[in-house]
């Protein structure tokens, strides 16, 4: 029998914009009702990622949505997402070094208002789309990392408070995500990835690369428009 | 032999303004140059505890300082102290209950905060004035929830991050600390406690009532200006 929408436990979904957590919210939305929460923190593409956000808490009826602004990402600096002087970089992947994109903790930044959130609405789950094998290396997308933070958010907070941080992603590379979100219709024309552009995207930073190999394994094709057909071909 | 002040290692000192942050940077200070963190979150003595912050660094000739404002606490609400239609409790302290001017995971996302910075400056150690003893039973105040905390920053950040969280209050009464920062020589008179007042210090509210406690039972008189001193002979 069918669980009525508005019996379904109530989950916080972190989302970017982007198809990762596009495909969390689609898979949460399945048993849960979102509370969707989207962070600006001086990101190049912060305009496109919000927009992304909007259509998508949109599409699955959020019951609730949140935007925050954390612009200290940027004034800390040290990240070429939140630093204009720095170079996005575009000359592909090298997986023995963290890359600059790396914003310092991001995650357990986003984690912790999180676990705000979901105490003052007594929300069940939070749901954050990280993955461990296609996550350009970041230390705070690890399943280790979410386990560590999970225990941490459960004794800081009241004794009644009990959250579940769920990473349906955690296992999967980017070609599985594609195939889970296209198996769920989840709107990946609705999302945004690329780390510089905000019309069309590049196809050349990590987040791009990524995403394009993702469909091609899976054999789909990305519904967003992308700078050059041509370059597409190229990258790995 | 005297380890010169630049040879000594960086700290982050989370530094609100009231006399824990203050003695712990007294502490920090024999040992650390520091970089010292304030975090505004939409309270309502927000420019007192900013001035009580800037003194302060002053005082100890931070390296680094840096203010940013968090005003998602008052955005998601929940506590009466950023949630102005809320009053400040100054009935006296319930021991039993976690009380309203609790704000939900506020030292998660405080020392979420504290990693970012730390990781960017290569700091060594973040230095938090929590206690468990007289914390009006914040669960974020807790060596447990700082423990399990320390695990996911250090899970959470680069390989070769090892941050290190001190909390030299944890185990201290009020009483304790007033006598430590005595001892210390710290500018007590530079420090702003009250909850709801910023001109003179309220003397009803929880802060105001524990830090009168804590001077009364080491024996010193509080160098701030109270309301009312009739008042004050009263708070317990």
């Amino acid at each position: 029998m069918a669980v009525l929408k508005s019996e379904m436990p109530l989950s916080i979904v972190l989302l970017s914009g982007g198809m990762d957590s596009c495909v969390t919210a689609g898979i949460a939305s399945k048993t849960s009702r979102l509370a969707c929460l989207h962070v600006t923190y001086g990101q190049r593409t912060k305009a496109k990622e919000r927009k992304a956000f909007e259509d998508i808490a949109s599409h699955y009826g959020a019951a609730y949505t949140l935007i925050l602004d954390m612009p200290h990402f940027a004034t800390i600096g040290g990240s070429s997402l939140t630093d204009l002087a720095l170079p996005v970089r575009t000359t592909g992947i090298d997986e023995t070094n963290i890359p600059d994109t790396y914003v310092p903790f991001r995650n357990g930044n986003l984690l912790a208002v999180a676990v705000t959130w979901a105490e003052q609405l007594h929300a069940r789950y939070i749901y954050i789309g990280v993955n461990e094998m296609d996550s350009s290396g970041y230390p705070d997308c690890s399943a280790s990392f979410i386990r560590a933070f999970s225990k941490a958010a459960n004794t800081g907070t009241k004794p009644e408070t009990h959250i579940i941080i769920k990473t349906p992603l955690i296992k999967l590379n980017k070609c599985q995500i594609v195939s889970k979100g296209m198996s769920l219709n989840v709107p990946f024309e609705k999302t945004w990835s690329c780390y510089q552009n905000e019309d069309v995207a590049c196809g050349q930073c990590d987040s791009c690369r990524l995403r394009l190999k993702g469909f091609r394994e899976a054999g789909f094709a990305d519904p967003i428009p992308y700078h050059n057909l041509l370059k597409e071909k190229n990258v790995e």
